[in-house]
C-alpha cells in the first residue's frame, strides 16, 4: 500500500521536483478518484508545492530559507545541521493532493518539490494513494 | 467530489477567513463524520488556521511574515514576486480538518484563512470532504 | 472516533514528544493499515515531526524561531502573543502519518512534537485513525 520514491540529492540545499514520480506511482495504482498522501520520512528535508515553470523560484526559496534560517548560528545539535531541522519544519513533512480521474490535482504552474537541506544524500519519500 | 471556493483578494496580502464557506459546503456534502481536505492551487497564496476572534492576529502575522520575507531581496524570479511563492511554501498549500456530527472540528478561536501572498487576484480553493 | 491527548505544558516555549501516545491510540484503534490525523486545535501551538534522539534539536528549533519571530515586534494583537501565532502557522496545526501493520510509520529519527509557544498551559491534540 505505502510506496517509495528513491531520490539522490546532490548538494546540501536543492528542489527536486518528484511531481512526475508521484503521477506514476497514481497511474500504476489504478485509482481513479481519490487523496495522495506523501511522506518524507527524514528529519533534514522537507516537502513542498511550488512554482516548477521557472527554476528561478525554487532557486530563491532555497536562498531566502538559507538568510532565514542560516546554517551557523550559535546552534547547540552538535551534529551542525540545526539549520536543515528546522528548515525541514518549515517546509512540512507531509502533503496531501486530491486525485480526480487518475490525475493529481495540481494547479497549473504547480509542482511537488523533495526539499534536501542537508545533502547530498540518498533519501526516500513514501506515497500513499486511497481511493474514495 | 472536489469543491471549489471561489475567492477574490483585494490587496497585495490579505488573510481571508473562509471558515463558513467550508463549513457550507460539509453541510451540503451530507458527512455526518469525516475528513476534509482543503487545498490552494496556486504557488504564491498559502492556507492556514488561526485566530479569528480579533482581526490583529491576521494583521501581525502578514506584517511579520513581510518581515521574514522581504519583498525586494535580489531575487533571481523575474516576475519579481518571489516573496509570495516562499511564503506560501511557508504557510503551507494544504489543511486537514476533521468532521463531526456534520461539523469542522476546530478550537473555539480557530478560523480556517486563505492567505494571499500576490494580490489582488481571482483565486480559488479546492475541498474534498469524505465520510468515514 | 476522535481522541484527545492531554497535555500541560510547562514553559512559555517547547517541544513535547507525542509520539508515543500517538502510537498508543493506534494501537487501541485496532488499525493495521490506515492514515492517522493530528490537530491541534489552538492558534498558540503547533505541531511538527523532528529529530528526537538528540533533545538539543528541539531547544535549536525554539531558539532560532524566537530569533525569526520575536516576542516583541510592535505588534498589534493586544493580548500581546502574537509571535506564537505565527509561530503556530509556521509549524503547523496538523500532521498526517502513515500506518502500517499497527505502527505509525516513522523515520528512524523522527518524533512527533506538540509545540507550545504561549505557555505554561492545558492543551489538548486531537487523534483521528482511519483504516484502509
Amino acid at each position: 500500500m505505502i510506496k517509495e520514491i528513491k531520490i539522490s540529492s546532490r548538494s546540501r540545499s536543492q528542489m527536486i521536483d518528484i511531481t512526475k514520480m508521484v503521477q506514476e506511482l497514481v497511474t500504476e495504482s489504478d485509482v481513479k478518484n481519490g487523496t495522495c498522501f506523501i511522506f518524507v520520512p527524514h528529519t533534514t528535508a522537507g516537502i513542498t508545492i511550488n512554482e516548477n515553470a521557472d527554476p528561478s523560484v525554487a532557486a530563491d526559496i532555497l536562498k531566502e530559507t538559507d538568510k532565514i534560517v542560516p546554517w551557523e548560528d550559535g546552534y547547540k545539535h552538535i551534529e551542525g545541521n540545526s539549520a536543515a531541522h528546522i528548515k525541514a519544519s518549515m517546509m512540512g513533512l507531509s502533503q496531501v493532493v486530491l486525485v480526480e480521474n487518475g490525475r493529481l490535482i495540481l494547479g497549473t504552474w504547480q509542482g511537488i518539490y523533495f526539499c534536501e537541506f542537508d545533502g547530498p544524500r540518498t533519501r526516500k519519500v513514501l506515497v500513499k494513494i486511497l481511493g474514495d
